[in-house]
C-alpha cells in the first residue's frame, strides 16, 4: 500500500455523518469505538496495528475479548484453533445458536476495525441485552476468529475453517519467518488443547441457525454512495494469473518501431484490455497489480515483461466469461505483436453467495432502523466464506472512511456508522426468524 | 538483454550473402574477420567480450592494434586519453589527414565487431596499399578510440572527445566500481602522458579533412532490407524522461473499476500512446524500457508506477514535436484518470547530421563498387558524434546479423559484408576529394 500517495489525495468523504442513530445506538457506537482503541493496544509493534496468530499481542487481545464477553453475560471458551467463543444463552438452555463474529488477527501495520469490528459490535449489543435481562428463543454465539489474514503462516481463514470443519491439516506444517511450525505454535500456546484437537472444534450443523458477519467494507463503495451500511450479496470468486511475455530485446535507438517485438507494450495493451473488459459490469473487477520488465534499461526495447492478473466477480459465470475473454485477448495480442505469452494460473476460488433468506434478515433490519437499503458484493474474502461450508451466511458492510482504504493505518470508521451497524445488528437479532 | 528470448526467435536472416565482392575484397574481408577474432582474445573475462577502459585487456588490444598499424606502414602513437593513432602519410609529408576509426573498448559481454570493425577495416585497406606502395595526396589517420561505451567510469566518448577538444575535465574525478578515479587510472596507465595532457591531444581543425567511421549497424534495418551496407544520414538526437505516476492504492477486490485511480493503467496507456505516436514516422523511435510498480502485489490496485521514456529522431524538429505530443498526452491521460504524473528529463542530446558532401563520398564509393545505395539514420551514438565538434563526419553502416542484435555475444557479421565495406572504404579513400 502506498501511504504518501493516499495522503496526498483528498479523501472521498461524502456525507460521512448522514447516519443519525438514536441515543442508545449512539452509546453503542461510542462503546465500540472505545473498545476498538483499547484492543488496538494489543499489538506486536507500538504505534502500529500488527497482531498475528498466537503472538503475545494476540493472546492479550484474546484475554481482553474474553473479559468483555464475560461482562456481557456470555459463557466464554477457547478452542484448539485459538478462537474466542462467547455464548449468550437463549430462553431455553442448549438452543441452536445464531452465530456472528469476525477475526481479531490483523495484517502488519493494518487498521483497527478490519475484523475486530465484527467481534466488538455484537459484544456491545449483547452487553445491552444482558443489562436489560433480555434473552431470545435462540442462543447467540460471538466468535472472535483467531486467524483470517494468513500473515504469520501464509494460510488464511484458520479460525473459521476450524469451526466449519474444513481446516486443512497440511498447513500445520507451515513455518513462520522464525522457522516455528504452526503445529508447534498451537501446541505451545497454552490453549488447553493440542493441534490434534482442531477437528473437534468443528460445529455440528444442527447447532447453528446461520452465520452473520459485520465487517468494515475495506473499499470506497458505501463512501461514494453516501451510505453508512450495505447488505452483501456475495463474496466474489477470484481468478489470478501470472503472465510472462517474451519478445525480442533490442537497442532503443536502432530498432525501428515496425521491426520491434516489444514485450512491455504487449503487456501494456493486455493490461488496458483487462481494465476495459472488467469495467461497466456490476461486481466485476480486474487488476494488474504487478508489472515489471526484468533487467529493463531506458535504452533497451524490452525483451521480457511480467505481470499479474486478478479478476473477481460476485457471479462465477460473469468471472468465467471475463477470464475467457482476457485469455483470448492475450493470445490475439501476442500473435499480432509476434511475442510469446506464458500464462500460469496461480489462484482460483469460486464465489460464495450470501443466502437469500439471511440477506433478507439484514434487509428487514436495515429498513426497520430507517436506513436506506443498499446491496453490494464483497470483493475481499471474509470468515463468512469459510463458514458457508457449515451454514448459511450473510454479511453487513459498514462504510470505510478515508477513501475506503484498509489494510493500512489510515483505515477509519465513524462512531455514527458503528452505531448504525449496531442498531441494525440488534434489530436483526431481536426479530430473528429462521428460514421456513 | 534477454538471451533466451532472442535465441528462441528465428533470426531475420534475409539474403545474408547477397554481397559478392571481388577476390581482393574477399581477402580483405577474411583478414578483418580473422583480426576481429584475434583481438577478441584481449578480454577481461575468458569466453566473453569485455574490454573496458585502461584494463590489462584494453592495453593488450592497444598493443595489438599498434602492431598491425605498424605492419601496415603507419606511424603509430598514443595520446593522453589512451587512443591508438596510426598515420599513413600522404604523398607530401604533413599533409592534412582524412581521419577514420572507431572505438576498441566494449560493453560487458558484448560483441566483437561493435567499434573494433571501424579500426580493423581501415588497417586492412591501408596494409594493402602499403604492400602495393600506394599513397594519396592526403594522409590517412586511423584512430582506435580508447573509450566510447562509458562502462568503467560512467562517461562515454572519452577518446573521441579528447581528439575533438571537448573532453570534460570533470569526468576525471569519476570512480570505477573499485573506487579508482579516472584521473588515477590515466596517470598510472604508462601512456607516457598524464591526465593533464588530455587537452593537448586535441587536433587542430586545419589538420583534418573530415572524419569517416565504419560501424556495424547494431540494428535490424539493413538485415530486413537485405542489404550489406547503408550510408548514415544523421546520428539521432535523444530525449529521455523518467515518469512517476501517483494514483491511489486500493484493494483489488473492493474498489470498483469506476472508482479507481490506477497508476499502472495510466502508465500503460501513456506507453501505448508513445508507441503509436512514434510509429510511421521515418527515423523516429520511442521506447518504454523500464516499467515497474513499486511494492506491487497481485491483489492491490497500483498506487504508483514508474517508467522511462526514450525518444530519438534523426531530425531534431521531428523529435521535439513527438516529445511535445507525448508530454501533452501524459498530462491529458493523468487528468482524465485522476492521477498525478511527475516528469523528470534525464537526458537531452541534439541530433548530429552527417555532412552532405561527406555522405556523397560514401554514396559515390558505394555506387562505384556496384552495391545498391541505401540511407538510414543511426539511432545509437558513435564516436562520429563527438568528432563532429571539430570536423565534418559521415558513417557507413554494415549489416548486423542474427536479428540485428548488438551489445550481446550474439552480435554477428559476415565476412562478405566486411569485405563489401572494406571495398567501399577503399574506393572512398582512393577517390577522395575534399568539398569545394
Amino acid at each position: 500500500m502506498d501511504l504518501p500517495a493516499v495522503v496526498q489525495q483528498p479523501p472521498m468523504m461524502k456525507q460521512l455523518h448522514d447516519a443519525a442513530p438514536g441515543d442508545d445506538a449512539g452509546l453503542l457506537g461510542q462503546r465500540i469505538m472505545a473498545h476498538a482503541r483499547v484492543l488496538s493496544a494489543h499489538t506486536e509493534t507500538a504505534g502500529m496495528m500488527t497482531r498475528t496468530y498466537l503472538t503475545a499481542a494476540h493472546h492479550g487481545a484474546a484475554a481482553q475479548l474474553s473479559a468483555w464477553m464475560q461482562e456481557a453475560g456470555m459463557q466464554v471458551r477457547r478452542d484448539a484453533a485459538g478462537n474466542v467463543i462467547g455464548r449468550y444463552e437463549g430462553n431455553v438452555a442448549g438452543a441452536p445458536a445464531l452465530i456472528t463474529g469476525s477475526h481479531f488477527d490483523t495484517v502488519r501495520n493494518g487498521g483497527i476495525y478490519d475484523g475486530n469490528l465484527g467481534v466488538l459490535l455484537p459484544i456491545a449489543s449483547i452487553a445491552q441485552w444482558h443489562a436489560q435481562g433480555k434473552r431470545f428463543d435462540h442462543a447467540i454465539e460471538v466468535i472472535g476468529f483467531a486467524e483470517e489474514e494468513g500473515v504469520r503462516f501464509k494460510a488464511t481463514l484458520l479460525g473459521s475453517r476450524a469451526v466449519a470443519g474444513t481446516f486443512d491439516q497440511r498447513v500445520l506444517e507451515n513455518q513462520d519467518a522464525a522457522g516455528i511450525s504452526m503445529r508447534a505454535a498451537i501446541d505451545g500456546a497454552g490453549l488447553g488443547f493440542s493441534s490434534t484437537d482442531i477437528p473437534a472444534a468443528a460445529y455440528r450443523p444442527e447447532q447453528v441457525l446461520g452465520f452473520v458477519e459485520v465487517h468494515i467494507e475495506q473499499g470506497p463503495v458505501l463512501l461514494d454512495a453516501g451510505l453508512a451500511l450495505g447488505v452483501v450479496t456475495a463474496i466474489s470468486g477470484a481468478s489470478r494469473f501470472l503472465i510472462e511475455i517474451s519478445g525480442v530485446a533490442g537497442h532503443a535507438g536502432t530498432v525501428p518501431m515496425a521491426l520491434r517485438q516489444d514485450a512491455a507494450m504487449a503487456a501494456a495493451e493486455i493490461g488496458l484490455y483487462i481494465e476495459r473488459r472488467c469495467s461497466g459490469s456490476a461486481g466485476l473487477v480486474g487488476t494488474v497489480g504487478q508489472f515489471d520488465i526484468p533487467d529493463g534499461a531506458a535504452n533497451v526495447v524490452p525483451g521480457r515483461a511480467r505481470f499479474s492478473i486478478d479478476i473477481r466477480a460476485s457471479d462465477d459465470a460473469v468471472r468465467a466469461a471475463a477470464v475467457d475473454d482476457v485469455l483470448q485477448a492475450i493470445t490475439g495480442i501476442a500473435a499480432r505483436r509476434r511475442v510469446q505469452a506464458a500464462i500460469r494460473k496461480t489462484h482460483e476460488a469460486p464465489g460464495v453467495p450470501c443466502a437469500a433468506w439471511l440477506q433478507q434478515r439484514w434487509e428487514q433490519a436495515v429498513r426497520r432502523c430507517g436506513f436506506p437499503l443498499y446491496h453490494l458484493p464483497s470483493g475481499a474474502g471474509h470468515d463468512a466464506m469459510a463458514m458457508a461450508a457449515i451454514t448459511d451466511v450473510a454479511m453487513l458492510f459498514v462504510r470505510c472512511g478515508n477513501g475506503g482504504i484498509s489494510h493500512n493505518p489510515l483505515e477509519t470508521m465513524s462512531a455514527q456508522d458503528a452505531a448504525a451497524a449496531a442498531q441494525v445488528f440488534s434489530a436483526l437479532v431481536e426479530h430473528f426468524e429462521v428460514s421456513a
